[in-house]
């Protein structure tokens, strides 16, 4: 990049720093930015700094939010017998476009990791427990990913509200919709078989 | 996005602008800067501003640059009799990065695409007809795309300086190195058939 001076090498560097796109990637949009629409660098620049300076944790649930409580906590149409947790931000959106859901969430903000040194202190744990104990919650759905980390954070959530007497619950893994037994790996095919429902 | 207000919901929109993001990576790449590093907003906001602010064109080559003339404009090592045409910055990074070109470079920032309306005078054309005449070239080595638009702007620039009696030649087209000949589709093979070269 010498011969394109310094502010589209320092671009390219901060651009290779988010999740998937390489230094190839990163030249590539830095000069779109510059033969692109004229607007686009202030536009991108304004609603990063809008992101970092409006965008807080909900006090209730942790997901991402302007107003606090979010708009799902403040709703009055939602189920509130029902939580369901999940790891991220991005996983109540994915379930909210599924309209399936109808009751609240509660975000952990990551997943057990022992090994990384992330216990479950630093998960947004203690306030679960605390509204199972203060909202009128029959039913707790834990939608991590049927990963090694989410099936670990799914069953130690399972065993400290065992405690308090909540029904905990898990989403169920199987074969995607469109998917083909054929192309399945072991462990979801294994999983489809020992999680068959009944049809009706 | 209405559950996470609409700080997030721009920061999507403005993300989702660039080429080959569409509006799932956006949202990932939205969320990714609320959980990621923290000053990664602000370092390319910064970046971005920097990029519109510093940035120009270098008046002799079009090509994108701080200091005006651009370094290579301004180099005293490269070779002065050479002119390489390219459609864009990018073009000019990649052949730098070969090695194998020790000329000058001129950025036509586009190619000829009459249907869309883009005529010679919409291209960094003229000042490549006053670098003919003003300084000591005598090869133009044209290095558009080998697409239709870029051999319709290489017939046009070997037409136009063919009148000045500058020598202009096309950059190889042919089966890339590594490729087989079993996959290079019709055009490519054609080509590097036409463009064999004797071995000496």
């Amino acid at each position: 990049m010498s011969q394109a001076g310094d502010a589209i090498g320092a671009l390219v560097t901060q651009l290779s720093r988010l999740p998937g796109i390489g230094e190839r990637t990163a030249t590539r949009l830095a000069f779109f930015f510059l033969s692109g629409p004229p607007d686009l660098p202030e536009a991108l620049a304004a609603a990063l700094i809008g992101v970092k300076t409006r965008v807080r944790r909900c006090s209730c649930c942790g997901n991402v939010t302007e107003a606090d409580p979010c708009r799902i906590c403040a709703s009055a149409t939602r189920d509130r017998s029902m939580i369901c947790v999940v790891e991220g931000p991005s996983d109540v959106v994915a379930l909210e476009r599924t309209g399936e859901f109808r009751g609240t969430y509660h975000v952990l903000n990551g997943l057990l990791r022992p090994l990384d040194g992330v216990g479950p202190d630093a998960l947004n744990l203690a306030s679960l427990v605390r509204r199972i104990g203060t909202e009128p919650i029959t039913e707790v759905v834990v939608a991590t990913n049927p990963s090694v980390e989410g099936e670990a954070t799914a069953v130690y959530i399972r065993n400290i509200l065992g405690v308090v007497g909540v029904k905990v619950s898990r989403i169920a893994s199987g074969i995607p919709i469109g998917g083909e037994l054929e192309y399945a790996d072991r462990a979801t095919l294994g999983r489809a078989l020992t999680g068959r429902q009944t049809m009706s």
